[in-house]
This record gives C-alpha cells, sequence and structure tokens, in this order.
C-alpha cells in the first residue's frame, strides 16, 4: 500500500492530499493532471499535530524545490480534532466544498503551504463525514447536473441525498467496520475465510437480510453454527457474512435509493458487490472510482484558491 | 476474578466445575450443598488438551486428598472441540442433560475422575450452545415443570423453548459479543463510557431498535456522530448502545417471548437489563441466577452418575 515518491522531471503545480486515519495518499497534480502518485502509511490515526508536517514532507519531499511554494490541498480525517488542525463542519444544507472555507494550517517548511478541506456535519439526525465531502463534489464535477443519491460504501458507508448541487441530507451505515470486527475479532472468524467471494452466498446472505432485517444478530451467530456443525465453506461464510451486511444496510438505506438514480462511489471490487446487490432491488448504478472522485474534488478546490 | 481455593475441613464429595473460554469455575460440593468455590483465568481458549488437567489441580488441589478420588463434573466450552477433549452435541429435541452422555476424560492423577457435559446442536436453523444446556436443566431443577421460555442473557444470548422437559428449539444472538466489539474495538470506544448505566438513554435505544431494528448500522455510528456534535455523555452513549442491541435482539425473539412465560437466566445486573426491557413489552419474567442454575444442573448430573 506504501510507494514512495519519485523526483519529477518538471516540478507540480500543486499537491492534492487524501489524508485519511490510516493512509495518506498524494498526487502530483501537472497543468494538465496527474504526474506521479505517491503513499505511505503516515495515517491521521498515528500521528500527533506536530508531527503531520515532517510525514507530509517525507512523502512529497522529492516533488519540492527549495526555490518554489507547491500548494497542498487536502482531504479526510487529517482535519479532525485528533488531526493536524481541526477543519470545522460545515452543516448540511449546503454544497459538497466551498473553496471559503478551507482551512489554512501552519507550516515552517517554505516549499509548501497546506490547506484542509472541512467535512460536512448533520444536526438531526446526528451525523457527519469528513473526505466523502470532496468526493462527492468530484462526483458531481464528473457528472454535472446530477441529482439523486450517492452511496459511497466503505468502512462508514455513506448514502447522500444530493440535490441542486447540494448535499441535502446523508446517513452513515458502519457496514465495513462491523465486517472486518466480525470476520477478524469475533468467534465468527473460527469460520470465516480471509478471502475469496461467493456470489451464491452473498445473495442468500442479502436476501435473508433484506426480508428480516431484525434478525441479524441471530443469522451471524448462525455462520458459527453451520461452520461447526456442516461442512460449510469458509469462502461461502466471508460471502454470507457479507451479504447479511449490506442487507441490512440497504435494508435501512430504502427511503434513499428507492426509485432514485443511484451513483456508488468507491472501490472498484467493494462497489461491484453493491452495485450486484442494488440491481436485485430494480436499479441500474452508476460507479465513479473513489480515487477518481477524490482528485476531481481536490481539483475544485484548487481552481479557486 | 481469580480466587484460589483454600484446604477443607472436610474432603468435598465431588467438584462441580464451570470451565468455559475464559474462565474455570469450581464448586467443592459437601452432603449437603456447596462447600466453597474456587476460580481461575485458566479458561478453555488459553489451554492446548494436554494442559488441562494441570490447569484443574492448580485451582482445586488444596481440595483434594492422595486416599480418595474424587470426582469431577464439568460443563462449558472445556468440552468443545478446541477444549479439554470432544463432548459430542446431542441434537434438539432432547433433555437438556442426559447423565449416560457425559464424557469421561482420561486423568493421569489418581485423585480425581473428570466427567464433561456435552452441549446441544440443532439442525435447522443451525445453532448450538455448550454450558447453557446445564443452566436449562438447573433452572428446570428449579421450577419443575416449567414450561416456556428460557432467555440466557451473555456475549451469545440463547433464547430458548422448553417444553415436557425438553428443550424443543433455540436460536442465538451475538448481542453480547456485538456490545464489547463495538464498545471497545470500534470508532464508538471513543463515544462510549467504560461503565455507568444511564436508564432512560437504555430505553431510547430500545425503543428505538425495536420500532425500526433494520436501521441498527445507522443507529451506531449516530452515537458517535452525536459525540462529536453535541456535549453527550460517554455514559448515556454506552446505556443506549446496550439498549439498541438488546433491542434488535427483542425484536427477533418476539416469537420466543410473545404470550409466553419467559424466565431470564444470567448475571444479575445483566438480567435485570433485559427484565426492565421484557416488562416494556407487557411481560413479567422470573430471574435466577446462572451460578445457581450451572450447579443445580451439574448436581442432577452427578446424582445420575
Amino acid at each position: 500500500m506504501t510507494q514512495p515518491a519519485e523526483p519529477l522531471p518538471k516540478l507540480p503545480d500543486w499537491v492534492a492530499a487524501d489524508w485519511g486515519t490510516t493512509h495518506l495518499r498524494a498526487t502530483a497534480m501537472g497543468a494538465v493532471g496527474p504526474m506521479a502518485t505517491a503513499s505511505s502509511d503516515d495515517g491521521m490515526g498515528t500521528l500527533k499535530p506536530a508531527e503531520f508536517e515532517a510525514a507530509l514532507l517525507r512523502l512529497i519531499g522529492p516533488w519540492l524545490s527549495p526555490n518554489q511554494t507547491t500548494p497542498v490541498i487536502a482531504c479526510g480525517m487529517v482535519g479532525s480534532r485528533q488531526g493536524w488542525a481541526e477543519a470545522k463542519y460545515r452543516a448540511v444544507p449546503c454544497t459538497p466544498v466551498a473553496p471559503d472555507t478551507l482551512t489554512r494550517v501552519a507550516t515552517t517548511d517554505p516549499r509548501i503551504t497546506v490547506h484542509i478541506a472541512p467535512g460536512l456535519r448533520q444536526n438531526i439526525p446526528a451525523d457527519v463525514m469528513r473526505g466523502e465531502e470532496t468526493q462527492i463534489a468530484g462526483a458531481l464535477a464528473l457528472m454535472p447536473g446530477f441529482d439523486g443519491v450517492m452511496c459511497l460504501p466503505g468502512t462508514h458507508s455513506k448514502w447522500v441525498h444530493v440535490s441542486a448541487g447540494e448535499v441535502v441530507s446523508f446517513q452513515t451505515f458502519m457496514t465495513g467496520e462491523l465486517f472486518a470486527l466480525l470476520s477478524t475479532q469475533s468467534v465468527l472468524r473460527h469460520s470465516i475465510a480471509a478471502d475469496g467471494f461467493d456470489s451464491a452466498a452473498f445473495d442468500t446472505g442479502l436476501s435473508d437480510a433484506l426480508s428480516c432485517p431484525e434478525r441479524i444478530a441471530a443469522r451471524l451467530f448462525t455462520l458459527r453454527a453451520e461452520g461447526l456443525l456442516t461442512d460449510a465453506s469458509p469462502t461461502s461464510a466471508r460471502s454470507r457474512l457479507s451479504g447479511l451486511l449490506i442487507g441490512v444496510e440497504l435494508a435501512a438505506a430504502k427511503p434513499y435509493w428507492l426509485g432514485q438514480p443511484v451513483t456508488l462511489i468507491g472501490a472498484e471490487t467493494l462497489c461491484s458487490h453493491y452495485a450486484h446487490a442494488l440491481k436485485a432491488q430494480g436499479l441500474t448504478p452508476a460507479t465513479l472510482s473513489a480515487a477518481d472522485c477524490t482528485l476531481a474534488g481536490l481539483s475544485k478546490l484548487k481552481g479557486a484558491l
């Protein structure tokens, strides 16, 4: 997952940084778009406030010159209260990003300036996002005029109602984190494979959860019991767990997706599972890459700096 | 939680052992009942098969004499495939315990003989229990003729339909394990207190979950968002999480409890939360102590040895 930066034949105009809890991903941006990418595991979760500048310079140092100041625009958990500097949430309904709300971070190295994009908050029901707002802005740049629902599956999946260029409302589901905890930390770990995908088992879990979502805590233990009593395959158990958790999410997110145009934004494999699940509900979702959307969103912010 | 055994003025007739994944709890039994208790953290999860006998002797050695063989009867995960010796599941419908199905374990120390009680299995839907069957047998000994539903809340809560002295069917919910993982390993840990109880917050979670159980993954993240956006108390968040998870369990277990006499078997505080929740649904559950039931169940097995 980590990839050092290599010196470039030409200095970048600016650097886009996607700085989450576990990783820092940087893209050197030139006049016509991305020139190079680099990443490290210096995520927000492992750094104290005073360590962020050094972590950034460690990664993108080869792209910088003492003779020039390169702007860096960052989004994600780097702007949380426990991050480099707090970029206060903007309240929905609002546009996903707004250039005049970037937080300028104090830096000591003259080769860089750093701005952080704020996340979004919703007061009722209470909800927050950091990083996804930039992806949403990027998705709107890639699909101008989109009106409908964006789903950003992941550790904390977001369902977002977008209309007239604004985020109207959103809801977060802990689906990815539940999957990680259950498959690696709970008693289910004994019955669940580390990888692999069984489409039929996924569909079974999905349909079980959509028809009786309230039975989730019992369905989970069934995976363990079947592992003990039958020769249920650990790959099939993994896929059924995924189907169950995504099914419970879809059951609850129905007010978001029912009868709406849906765009998925995320990692390719995960999006393909959500797309498959939504197709079974009669939808035909579009899919955008999270990396593309982040870059498009940060570019929009850069354009207005 | 650990408590060494002290030498006794008189040797026990036998020793009752409740041997789970994390703990070993032993009771020295005399002619008129319990004489003393002892416990260690030599749970099944930390021992290899060859280490169980030594772990048992370490704990109960002070109760033994070289001149006498003391029978030990054990229940719980000690009888699982990863335990001391596998005591194969009995299939429901059946009586919770049956003396002629005890597994005699090979031991080298002449001071003890050891028997392990088997757990129960259900083929459809797949489910298993180990240890709870002994509590159920004990509860039936304490409440002869009971016909109805027993709920054993805990790491893996069990709902059990008992009729004519037999376990007819049962269903396991991962409620306690979900609570532990979410409150200590997930992002919610930042918003959740290590202890304390707020009855109103518990009720809110309970009622939210009972009315819309499918929204559980979203309700969970709301706890985190409220921790960030409001000054929601971590104690209140802990109680709401508990209410949410117990509420989802009750929503799914409704076919078990609706219109039935319900007996709770478990730890006092946890049972009181379940009792409170069930009372809000119009039930008046009885409560028995898990330790009392385990002892009564093991005593029943001893009586028939």
